[in-house]
């Protein structure tokens, strides 16, 4: 940690900040400039966190050196995470592709999608039985309804199933129906949610927020794992810039950054990230390209009739097709 | 709602959306261009915000034309919203300042910044017992411990209080101890939560989202309002932009827009909107004079002690001073 | 300058940077952190700007300690600059308003928008003669017929006049004409331009680049002061957000900022900085109260039949009622 | 395009308008809502382009259903565009590289550069000459001393040569020496610019903006084929988020997208893009995959001494690997 001064701090405000520096059991290291002092900290400077320095007098400016996760860093823990659920494999060179509707509707909805998505290539089913919704006036999903439709199709079709928990109070319910819980984006800062999950017994795909930084994802992640499942994947599903022509901006730099800062597999959503139908198809094989772990896209039977994002929607024939697309971009990567 | 056709739509496409219009008791209106048709809908088009018109075949785009919330609207409701707690008014022509730490500490920080801000005209004590931090590492927050000094301490300065819940499962008992429940900006779009505070007897201020839009920030009012809960404040806190010299971009564009867009009261906080402690005295005042029903400002008896935030927080003096100042703007206001 | 080496960098990529920078005359000092090395450099770093020391071997990052510009910086200059034009001042606790169309169209309606806006208090009159149009089949400007128009009107009323400038071949025409250059925010980082209106003998009025830092902002009055012009005006104009309600989001935060870090006047221009009408009041009581220096407002006799910025311009009348509340808040802040 | 109106308008504001319409020649038709009236206008709505409809009373809000670029449109030609320079081809399923370093430093280094990537397949050499820099007291470039150096490399070792052109009276003497002129980011919006390199006779690289719309980048590609220069490449290199851990946010979407609304060839500079060296692989091969046609790649023989943007220069040695890489993924694409 570097500490700036301000040009005109006096004498005292730096020999004040060196006395309570010492106190804390670090070592502080004054480098006087022509302009201005600056005073290096060694040591744990950990136990500096909530010391608000800033506040001192005379000090302009903070400057952090490290980090601020740990577990989720890969200066911990050098080789991939592989996350395994049953046989499937996530992570470390393996490439799953989850699909499904945005929610939940009917068995006959899930069951024919299952099949024709797993037919594809795809490991893991999706669907919302809980939706996060803008406007209060949109269907808010089957609820636990949802959740026993998703298990039954995942068995019966042999599929592993994803599904998104809201609330502290669902997770235990949404952890006995499915394989990978899923925080959205809207919660990858509800911390309560976090935690919760983090004591939970299974997988965890953590979404990245709409504006969150790639540190605030993986100090995300850092919250989950702190609690003792270290079984998280992250997800990469577009941020919100300026640009309105697409819902919003999937974000691959930070994919292939989470992956040299992480050991943690990065899985990519194509159907928010862009919002468009057409572009979901360049997207996902860009996502192969730059290294992903996965994608997770949306799919259903008739997206005219969705409930949910059918704007973003694949058919079960376009998605074939997406997946033929991937197979030859990953099978060069090899 | 307008429904634009792509240019290349066939005749076919085009009925089959009339008819589909039709059935949901709706009128559609063609206009035939030079380029391509658009379809205008009458009737109650919130029948078709889960319709995803948008999938249908030769459909480009579909343009929204009225706003998705209606209860947080001033079209429904033209005089200003009043929100009453004991003998204090927020919006209306009436201007409140609320203040305190970022997080209660313990009672003697809370009892001597209660006094503090009582004397320079603060009717609200402000106090975070649970804290939503980035890091997993940083303090946490009091908890109940916290709302309970927080309850005897504006019990014995006569003050009123708020406090942040983050899950639904405080909520009963966060509204116990305080007289306004606040929804922090990283919970703008937790629905279950705002349902959950929808359903509680006690006013909520809802901070904006980092990255809400103004709509989006209405729209998360209607869910509060849709449970019951008329008495919602919203408050302005700073978005997020490209900027980095300010901690977030607080948008006083925002703040005059939803005086215009809606009824609620609208408060600002100065602190966390530009995370720099001498930004926050002009801002205040920018605050009054853009029409602001009140303020949200930090104050820490010892800001360079404080657990969180110190960065961005008053001394009481200097708070004194901001008061003051925004005073002389109030005035000339009138 | 401080540089954070990596953890894994090895003694001799220390020691090789230890040696450049001592070969450029500026002294390291090195601390040995707990997991990596730190070296801050002293003396005068100015000579490290144009060298990569990122590239370095071992070397993470490179973090800068002071601001680049030093021109336009308060730390040079503690008190305000003043830009007098005939007999009017701009800074240093005068405030002036500009006002006037967005384009140019022609003497007569020039000359009725002059005299109301003269008589409501305004003392520079704006008006485009050369327009950047994001479509190249908009009305791009009278030009040079403009200009005569403009300075006439500005004699026979008694106004100083103000009109962009958009390319180095035009600078000196436009300064026979005009008593203020104004360079537009696109034009913020077109380096020619600022250094050629630098060499200009009439004083120049910057607007903000949509998406600039305020350090860039700065940067670029460092360019225009760097060639002998000192007389420099700031202008916020609004930044590019995500949000999408109002055009821009006009950033009062950064008037605050830029009066701290730097001695020159600074201007906020409602009209782009919102692009609505009905926001343009409260924006510019807001800015009055931030501590700004004028006001530059779009005022059209006839809105709707306006060439260029229609939407955003106010009637002679509107404007006559925001004079009369900024001389409110104007008062007040003595 | 369709008229909003508010849902207080009178029946004379309907009229007024539609009296409007009509004096245009064009053809209104309303339809009354539940809420308010929306007016469709039928016709060549190009001629309301300067005319603010939005202005007139009773108007709340004007929706244009047509992109305002034509040339530069997919629509108007739906063949790809190949842009030829002698032997080389771009655009079209073919696939250009062009390297080399920031800014053109003297001989030795060009020369050095141009083999080395040359030999690793790159058909183009880039080099500043004219380099805009944020601080006035950064490395400016050689000027005609550069573009000497540049020409005469490009003929030695037999590559195409692109350099930037920052300024109206420049673009001749450019356009003698190089084959391609570059118009870097912060001149997308110079329209004088882009007028001037219209009328040359040498193909354009148009850079987008670093907060500009995809929309807005076509209209600055008119601007240029208004004049009748039709060689017009597209380069996507990065745009401004919040995120900061990347200098910009290399925007694939825009890439993909740009593609569908345009037949112009659209290169990626992975570079600028992400302005950091270890996600220039993974980014170059994700843009291969998305269906970029060529990438432009900063290669320094010594990158720790570049003069200018050393951070995210390669070495020959890390381009020769990109250049296998993207090949790899190139032959999965056929």
């Amino acid at each position: 940690m570097v500490i700036v001064m301000k040009p005109e701090a006096e004498k005292k405000d730096i020999e004040n900040i060196l006395k309570y520096i010492k106190e804390l059991g670090l070592t502080p290291h004054v480098i006087e400039g022509q302009e201005r002092a600056v005073i290096g900290v060694i040591g744990d400077v950990s136990v500096l966190a909530d010391k608000p320095v800033i506040s001192m007098d005379g000090v302009e400016n903070v400057v952090r050196i490290s980090v601020p996760y740990k577990l989720a860093s890969r200066m911990l823990k050098r080789e991939d995470t592989v996350v395994k659920v049953d046989d499937v494999e996530i992570g470390g060179g393996n490439f799953v592709i989850m699909a499904g509707p945005c929610a939940v509707e009917s068995y006959e909805q899930m069951i024919e999608t299952a099949r024709a998505v797993k037919k594809s290539g795809a490991k893991v089913l999706r669907g919302g039985a809980y939706k996060p919704r803008t406007s209060p006036y949109s269907f808010q999903g089957l609820e636990e309804e949802g959740l026993k439709i998703l298990k039954q199709v995942g068995k019966e079709v042999g599929m592993l199933t994803i599904s998104e928990v809201v609330d502290t109070q669902h997770v235990e319910k949404v952890a006995e129906y499915v394989d990978i819980l899923q925080i959205g984006s809207r919660n990858m800062q509800n911390f309560q949610l976090l935690t919760e999950v983090g004591k939970a017994k299974k997988p965890v795909m953590l979404k990245r927020g709409l504006s969150s930084t790639i540190e605030e994802w993986l100090n995300a992640a850092e919250y989950i794992m702190k609690e003792g499942n270290y079984d998280v994947i992250l997800c990469e599903r577009g941020i919100r810039t300026f640009e309105t022509y697409t819902r919003n901006t999937l974000d691959l730099n930070a994919v292939a950054a989470a992956k040299n800062l992480s050991h943690l597999p990065v899985i990519v959503d194509p159907s928010h990230g862009t919002g468009r139908r057409e572009l979901i198809e360049p997207m996902s094989k860009a996502a192969v390209a730059v290294g992903a772990d996965g994608l997770i896209i949306e799919v259903h039977p008739h997206p005219e009739r969705a409930l949910s994002d059918g704007a973003q929607s694949l058919t079960p024939v376009e998605f074939e097709r997406v997946c033929r697309e991937v197979k030859r971009i990953l099978s060069a990567m090899k």
